[in-house]
């Protein structure tokens, strides 16, 4: 028996720099939240300074944004790649699919991109 | 290019009441933050009630805990059921992959388990 679904969206060909602001998807994850008639525990996001982090050289966060929601249904996450154009967002829920579809395609059409890939996984459902 | 790589860790056969509570997650998430090496900037935890929540009556999250830690690598979440001694972890990092290997290796030996499904999949490849 599953106990949710991950849902998880790459976006690329994010060229817009509001896409790569904490304050926007404090927003956007507002918004989603309600599209997804979800209850918020709690939220949480940071804006990465433009400068070089010399312990994690690999992280191509610099200059982007990072965004998490706490829900009753499980949480939404954001992480931006600016210099990449890239944004990923993960949603894990463990309400209804009809929901979950919703808010997937409002985050779709919310956010301006040139190409996504949405990859789906059923979660918990590893026989004991 | 991908940015990163998320771990869908699911457990099942998770007995013990402690790895319901929010208080333990927030501990083993501190010493899987150390573990991997990795940056925290916020975390953030919920015990859920166990009263019947009749707009997510088919989340079986009651009685369960949630938590996320905000990264600079990233993020890490969990999720449980104790009713179904389930227990759902997302690690993203976009940084080393030995250090998610350790992070992992980890939490395979913390949280006492019978069966264990690991899904890696490589984030934000998607082309422009």
């Amino acid at each position: 028996m599953a106990v949710g679904i991950s849902a998880l969206l790459d976006f690329s060909g994010v060229s817009s720099s509001k896409y790569h602001l904490a304050s926007t998807w404090e927003l956007i994850l507002g918004e989603a939240i309600t599209i997804g008639k979800m209850t918020k525990i709690a939220m949480s996001s940071h804006q990465f300074a433009h400068i070089q982090d010399e312990e994690n050289e690999d992280c191509n966060v610099l200059g982007g944004a990072t965004a998490f929601a706490l829900l009753s249904e499980s949480h939404i996450s954001v992480h931006t790649w600016p210099e990449l154009k890239k944004v990923v967002v993960d949603v894990f829920t463990c309400g209804s699919s009809d929901n979950l579809t919703s808010l997937i395609n409002f985050l779709i059409h919310r956010v301006v991109h040139t190409n996504l890939t949405v990859t789906q996984v059923q979660r918990g459902d590893t026989p004991e």
